[in-house]
């Protein structure tokens, strides 16, 4: 089966997360809404199914078209396309912890979003500057360290290398990328946080040279971080 | 099996829609914080699982042990929950839909707490007033009608009564909350969106007199809404 993942095509966000499983899997799939139009692509087709009159009709992109499945929600996808993709191992309590790591990596990703769109998400950055300096600081000093730590934690306790113990899970791809985007958004801020996070660094490049994983991370398929992206570098939401 | 909750004690917070899948289904728990900590309850109990030094460690409450389970965050706890509970249909399509939607509302929760605390959850709500007032405008004006717009297609497109078909789900459950939440925080906000919502408004009457759920809603189990929780009623984020 070809899936069809439907997402901004010219943002990491919330898709990434989405490309990193498929691409690590080395599994067929279409990036709907980055084809042209002319091939029944564009965002054009990606919001006919979120305003389609029957059926499972998403709140947002990303989501997956898996034969006749329509599935939305980040974590819903990862969920469904984790066993298929080899991401996770097959008992319940491994799936249960994978989920739940992957569910509070998003939360990274959510607050990571609010620091430049503290606000509103209708109004624009420059409009919500100040708010956005005030949450920064906040995340950075607060949030990050808390979060990571965390992971950390996991890590240290964790029977292997990766977050589950020895074979790697869709929750390490998904700590992977926001590992990258934190690093991308918030440079100075990240460096005072690394010489903690020692065992998830290791893993940030375990995961980076899984052999698909890397060479999708050096391909044109792997859109660079922006900023119109969630994870953003504005040099003034960052530590001085 | 006596499933054991750990949450806050003084509120419904997140905690709560663990509850309302619990009390619906006439399960047998424990909501251990809100034990005292002579029969082994009491926050301390709480935070000790969360400081666990192996095993499967939450990032926060609401988690719940069952059996030699331990599962975090809130959608990965009901996702375990319903299957048990009957709360969600057999089928994987089914299953699928109903996470994305418990997901959804899930965001609004989310959403819904950033109202009072749009810089930093480690300030109080007095020294983010200001912001507060103006992310509460966006989320009254753009984002409940958006998600609620979202609900209630979804019940207009469905084949039955509730968001999956004709039986109820934790989606449906999860929802009821979401309403529930808003129409404490902000009822003059919800006055001016219910009547776009009369399906939505006929699930949550639904909802509500499901008879274990009624009787729960009226007992002294149903913690009230107050303004340590994530719905808070701040008049001053209300529509005027």
């Amino acid at each position: 089966m070809t899936y069809e993942l439907f997402y901004w095509p010219m943002i990491q966000g919330r898709g990434e997360l989405v490309r990193l499983a498929l691409e690590d899997a080395g599994a067929r799939y279409v990036d709907v809404a980055r084809l042209p139009e002319s091939k029944g692509g564009g965002i054009a087709a990606m919001q006919k199914l979120m305003q389609a009159k029957k059926g499972i009709v998403p709140f947002a992109p990303p989501f997956l078209r898996a034969g006749k499945l329509l599935i939305a929600q980040t974590p819903n996808v990862l969920l469904y396309l984790a066993p298929r993709l080899g991401l996770v191992p097959a008992n319940e309590a491994a799936r249960l912890h994978a989920h739940q790591l992957a569910l509070t990596a998003l939360d990274v990703v959510n607050e990571a979003h609010d620091t430049h769109h503290p606000i509103a998400t209708g109004l624009y950055y420059e409009d919500q500057k100040r708010e956005a300096k005030m949450r920064a600081k906040s995340f950075i000093t607060e949030r990050i360290p808390k979060f990571l730590g965390y992971f950390e934690r996991t890590l240290e306790q964790s029977s292997g290398n990766y977050l589950l113990g020895r074979t790697a899970s869709y929750a390490d791809l998904t700590v992977f990328q926001v590992l990258r985007g934190l690093d991308y958004a918030f440079p100075n801020g990240m460096k005072k946080v690394s010489r903690r996070i020692k065992k998830l660094r290791d893993l940030e490049a375990r995961v980076a040279n899984r052999p698909k994983l890397a060479a999708y991370l050096a391909s044109e398929r792997r859109i660079p971080f922006n900023e119109m992206g969630i994870f953003r570098f504005y040099p003034e939401l960052d530590r001085p």
